[in-house]
């Protein structure tokens, strides 16, 4: 029951953050090697529940199967695919030795498993009966990382579930793009988070793909965050690792690929974007405890006595109906457990003294909204059920209303410059190109603003109105392009 | 729907083996680093699934609470209990740079988590109220094998759980072992499979361990193979680490600890142990589909149609009760679909024709037993119930039974080594001791015969009759000890 002093959020939100989740004791820091953190029981529970979401709606929304593939990827597969490795090498952890031996082959630990996953597809894919092929994987992943490292946002162990799929033609693997999207934004939603989905600038997509869609949310110091990837990768894996089927018009073709992931960095933006001055609130579908029952004691052993029968009895309702739950009866005073409970994020709170087992009834605190009510007992179950439904709607929104204030217009460089520096966010710019043609403008607004060109919306980019020109070169303006710093 | 032809069992059991996993698509080998498997998706869905019971088993039977720790351990750590790294330091893969850079200290891929945990556990543990502290893991950990390599049996990349427990008096750890046996039995009993629990003689015991019990199977060519360890590590890694809290009497002292694990050499065992000439046959529990619906078509439209919507109302019955099936309409010939699913091991196979949706029956045919019964469909649900109860009775006391009969009695050397040679499995004898004094013992017993000394019951060893001798040594007996061949 040690905790740290939490700032309010929004007057330091990296110290807030870094506070709220060593109170709820989410992760441990201290671990000897840099950006490789500790997962403490509180924290993997809520990742694992959030992965298991989403390896439900990825296995019974689209049948993308289960593989594990070996962390360790041998150095001439790696450089296959010559744009890939070009993108990676420079942050690959290798592994040289085995015992006293040097190992014959250096073994990069996978830093994503395109290069793991795709000799194998070579050997899985025959002919077109056999595609679309789709398989997902929870694992982790490494990267060394010369950047400042973040809990759960910047790390060089991170902790992901990355999907491959592979398909007859570009098209369908086009359409994959847009059924993964689907998939995830049901993921964000069950989570509360609110995104958008932008296609990435040429310059900045996946060392690989033919083109890459992100998620952005926006954090509450108005960076915005990427909480998760889609990526169209044509024929350019297909070409390296040699996949290719025989179609049904006998001849060889190449497949035509995607790949799709998301982090921890979502577990990130539910702590950053939900919680509050006390510290973490969590989504109830992904608390490890949704309930959490805290006795008042009233000076009198006997009422004492009823009361804490009354707490084990709720204790079992709410258990039989499913829900997970905690009677806390530790010698702590209430005042403690509730902030206690409140700084681990859990959604609902009962209070139990003498008023509630002489009438029978439950006063029920929300995480969300401190609003507190007293209901019957009868009611307990429906009640409780009903508001999870309602503490996910809060969430999200809030979160909602978060994202589209944070998304602002400019119509030339000053303007752009001025609310990138008051506010953050999102800016929106006519812009002239996401093209190799507009890296030129994006280096400039970086350089002006310090913000980056995180693309345009997806599918459909916003035209901007007739004549209006690019807000760097005055070149047409074939967009409205998005503008933002970000994590 | 290709395969290979598959050997007898009981003819070539090492081929068997080989040719049951890839006929059932559990692994590919083909990757091209040695020992590290790809699990592919019917594979990798069995062993989650068994995973899941085993993590459940874990925390709901004694609150043991999943974490995840980084897979690199800085070479320094490694080295701080002087016995562990004496036992693993010819078996680490190294990391040794990061992008072109060398790291500072070399970090070793995790052969087992110990000395990662530990150094955390020393900030986590403060004072007996922290008591007992109890963690576990589902991860990879990577241990350099120069040894043949054996499909879910030895790699270098090894799927498992491990737990690890610290606790005030080595005596409450001793009551964590025996707590750790009982859930890993029940686990093991889950999936069908027969054991021993036994001792490790000391020079066979976990590096830096006080002691080491093993769960051991015996696999069908007699040989046994270890499923499952539980070590009491006394105080030896808390002094290490430094390890320590205050007690009730205001004192420092070292935690005791404990630490086990299981592997996906289990998957190895139920494929081994529960399967038979036409391949692998899973327990219920762990098959990802649990039951087929094959048409047999009639070779008349209008009743194929009918076949065919009563498949799909078959099909809607069995998921709405909650059990996981595949209604498989392609275009193959029933015979072949049989041994399809046969081969991936499906308990439960429907067959419906004509036959069936005239008299509203369904023919049933078990993967365990080959038999087959026709049964109203009204009683559908309730029969797959209780046949998925009957297949794991059936497959336990099938290995019960196997287990039994290749435990044998032997008096002397000569008699120990015929039996050996005979039949394999365990054969027990009166011995000296499985301290350091019995060592020399176990060493001539290899040399004679090729098999070790694999220890004693546990936790109460059998007392060899009054004045028996240990076999080797002639010493009066103290145990007796079991000796087998294993994997």
């Amino acid at each position: 029951m040690t905790e740290k002093k939490i700032i309010p959020k929004k007057e330091r939100f990296s110290e807030w953050y870094v506070t709220a989740i060593e109170n709820a004791e989410i992760l441990d820091q201290r671990y000897p090697v840099k950006g490789f953190p500790v997962y403490a029981p509180w924290g993997f529970q809520i990742l694992r529940e959030a992965f298991h979401i989403l390896e439900h709606l990825l296995e019974n929304e689209d049948n993308v199967l289960p593989v594990l593939f070996p962390i360790v990827i041998p150095e001439d597969y790696l450089k296959k695919e010559s744009e890939h490795i070009r993108g990676f090498e420079g942050e690959v952890f290798w592994v040289t030795h085995g015992g006293k031996e040097k190992l014959p082959v250096r073994l990069a630990l996978r830093p994503t498993s395109e290069t793991a996953m795709y000799p194998m597809f070579a050997y899985w894919i025959r002919s077109y009966t056999d595609l679309p092929l789709k398989v997902h994987q929870t694992c982790t992943v490494y990267r060394y990382e010369t950047k400042h490292t973040r809990m759960l946002l910047r790390g060089r162990e991170v902790f992901w579930n990355e999907a491959h799929t592979a398909h007859a033609t570009w098209e369908d693997a086009y359409q994959q793009v847009l059924l993964s999207q689907k998939i995830y934004s049901m993921f964000f939603k069950r989570l509360g988070l609110a995104f958008l989905i932008l296609k990435r600038p040429v310059w900045d997509k996946f060392a690989g793909a033919d083109f890459t869609t992100a998620f952005d949310a926006v954090m509450p110091d108005g960076k915005t965050l990427q909480i998760g990837t889609v990526h169209h990768l044509g024929e350019n894996f297909a070409k390296a690792f040699e996949i290719t089927y025989l179609g049904p018009d006998q001849k060889t073709h190449y497949v035509s690929q995607t790949s799709y992931g998301i982090s921890m960095r979502v577990l990130g933006a539910v702590i950053a974007i939900h919680g509050d001055d006390i510290g973490i609130i969590l989504p109830p579908e992904i608390a490890p405890i949704k309930v959490v029952i805290v006795p008042i004691p009233a000076g009198d052993d006997v009422i004492n006595k009823q009361i804490d029968e009354y707490c084990k009895d709720l204790e079992k309702e709410i258990q039989d109906a499913g829900i997970k739950v905690k009677y806390d009866n530790r010698e702590y005073r209430p005042g403690e457990k509730y902030y206690y409970w409140e700084r681990k994020g859990i959604p609902i709170r009962l209070e139990i003294g003498k008023k509630e087992v002489t009438s029978q009834t439950v006063t029920m605190a929300r995480r969300d909204t401190k609003k507190k009510t007293t209901i019957p007992r009868s009611e307990l179950i429906e009640t409780l059920k009903a508001t999870f439904d309602d503490i996910l709607k809060t969430l999200s929104e809030r979160a909602e209303n978060d994202l589209r204030n944070n998304i602002r217009l400019a119509k030339n460089m000053s303007e752009l410059k001025s609310l990138i520096k008051k506010y953050g966010g999102f800016v929106k710019v006519p812009y002239c190109s996401i093209d190799n043609d507009g890296a030129a403008c994006a280096e400039k607004i970086k350089e002006e603003t310090g913000a980056d060109v995180k693309g345009v919306l997806f599918p459909e980019p916003e035209k901007p109105e007739g004549n209006a020109k690019c807000i760097v070169c005055g070149r047409p303006a074939k967009y409205i392009a998005y503008i933002a710093k970000s994590y």
